[in-house]
């Protein structure tokens, strides 16, 4: 797997038992088990033609120099091997990588630059500054650079969401999806409220439309901070970046984060849990708000303590 | 549903068998029904700032201001609804339309751009010229409007699949797929060749990245044709955009296509398959290469003909 995945310390919560109608409101038992689980990578890789820096992708690490030639096929016309007259991976701590040592060999983690010589008569794309995110394979590394501003410091923003609340919300979601049901090409993306309410449910064919539907809403509505974001989908780094800016101090899915999303939001105090399904979830940053303890520390294997939590 | 999802004729194949080992090599036995099914939308959105076009996004209609609003709190840091002064969402066929009439009723298939007023002091994106993907939320127009510039036209291109391969390579295909198994989180892409061998697969954290390392793999190798390309995840236009700059005549997909998906592959003559899953899939265009015959006519109600179909 070399780089192409990595270790991150998970809360991972089992079990998870729904209150009861009539119960007395408490968080019901959950099982707390530390681990390190594994998530993909997402790291930016920057394309120059001609020494030009024409785009900036948020890719898996590997293979990057195919990666690059078949990015230029669409946008460039390349149509055969000889429209490229040399490729060199480049990698951030020892530029003078070349591609024998850097490529394709499953270990281009540190890689964060293809630079490309295109045969006479062949157009480079033209350059550009992208913003966007791993979904679309095309974006701006200034966005990975620059700290991304949030509405407001997210660590003295208090929420609390019980595990067994979090799966009826999502499960609200997911019921709300009508689109998804009828094409099975939609994501959704939901705001709620400090009651425990969905509040607004919106479906894109983009992950990220999604998200910015309920924002804008919210938006609209006077402010965007005061509620947490539910997606249907996987967590990009753009995903949490945007409820980053939102100010919304938490992002639950249905699916996977990448290793960015993950690290974005333990830097900014946000809690981040995915795999929000049946009995269970995985807590990657920002545990306390869920009321089951602290975060994980960096352990050390991926054979965990196991702890009943009562509410 | 309004203008969020839209029919399709479509050639809905079932009960496709799996050739038996040491068999005669025909194409066994499928059911056909022609049916019309509904398709995601997927249409291009400008959206401008003071007047200049900052960004085109590809999205599913509706809900438009929204996520013009959304995309302003990532883009250009609104914090409040007073940092709007208007918006207006624009019809291509009635300019004069304004924000009352024209958006968030679910009827808004035909607006293409929403203008924008900030309040004095918000900084407004910097223009941009974007190309990429509805699974992205910013690309350019011109994608749209220019015809896609294939490799080489498909009508001519022959290539035979029958459905029972289909299955199989897509099962194949999911079996190489090792960091989803251990992330939950990626997109897989496959070539496959004319021996209906699964060539090359690659795993990225998002789909387009995943196609362009099939893609560039093959293109270094020498030549991009004389392959097919299978996806795991859906099949927006700039899956189909990138299989017809690479001149290949079939896409396959486990999930689902979007409607301008659907549209491309239909002018290009390329044959497009969605929900290969289990024992049957769904045929949006070119089902000549699926030897099931011509494609689905413009049926009028989704209650099709059942055809057993023969090898």
């Amino acid at each position: 797997m070399g780089h192409t995945t990595s270790p991150r310390p998970t809360i991972r919560l089992e079990d998870v038992a729904r209150p009861k109608p009539g119960g007395n409101g408490r968080n019901p038992t959950v099982t707390r088990i530390d681990r390190i689980d594994r998530v993909v990578v997402e790291s930016p890789l920057t394309i120059a033609v001609a020494g030009e820096v024409v785009a900036t992708t948020m890719r898996t690490p590997g293979h990057d120099l195919d990666l690059t030639a078949g990015w230029l096929v669409s946008e460039a016309g390349l149509r055969g091997a000889g429209d490229i007259l040399d490729m060199k991976a480049l990698a951030a701590s020892a530029r003078d990588d070349d591609e024998d040592d850097a490529n394709d060999d499953h270990e281009s983690s540190e890689i964060d630059t293809v630079q490309v010589r295109l045969a006479p008569g062949i157009q480079p794309p033209r350059p550009r500054a992208y913003v966007t995110s791993s979904s679309c394979g095309v974006c701006s590394a200034d966005v990975i650079d620059a700290a991304p501003v949030p509405y407001a410091p997210l660590h003295s923003t208090g929420w609390r969401l019980v595990p067994s609340q979090a799966l009826e919300l999502i499960e609200q979601m997911r019921s709300r999806q009508k689109m998804f049901d009828l094409t099975g090409a939609l994501h959704a993306a939901a705001l709620v409220g400090p009651e425990s309410e969905v509040l607004y449910v919106r479906e894109d064919v983009g992950r990220h439309n999604a998200v910015d539907k309920v924002i804008g809403w919210r938006l609209r509505e006077g402010d965007t901070r005061g509620v947490i974001l539910m997606v249907s989908g996987r967590v990009s780094f753009e995903i949490v970046q945007k409820a980053l800016r939102a100010g919304l101090p938490v992002v639950a899915a249905i699916s996977a984060p990448t290793s960015l999303a993950v690290d974005l939001a333990i830097e900014s105090h946000m809690t981040l849990v995915g795999f929000v399904r049946g009995a269970a979830m995985s807590v990657y940053a920002g545990a306390s708000r869920l009321g089951v303890g602290v975060d994980a520390p960096a352990l050390q294997g991926s054979t965990g303590r196991v702890i009943e939590v009562g509410g």
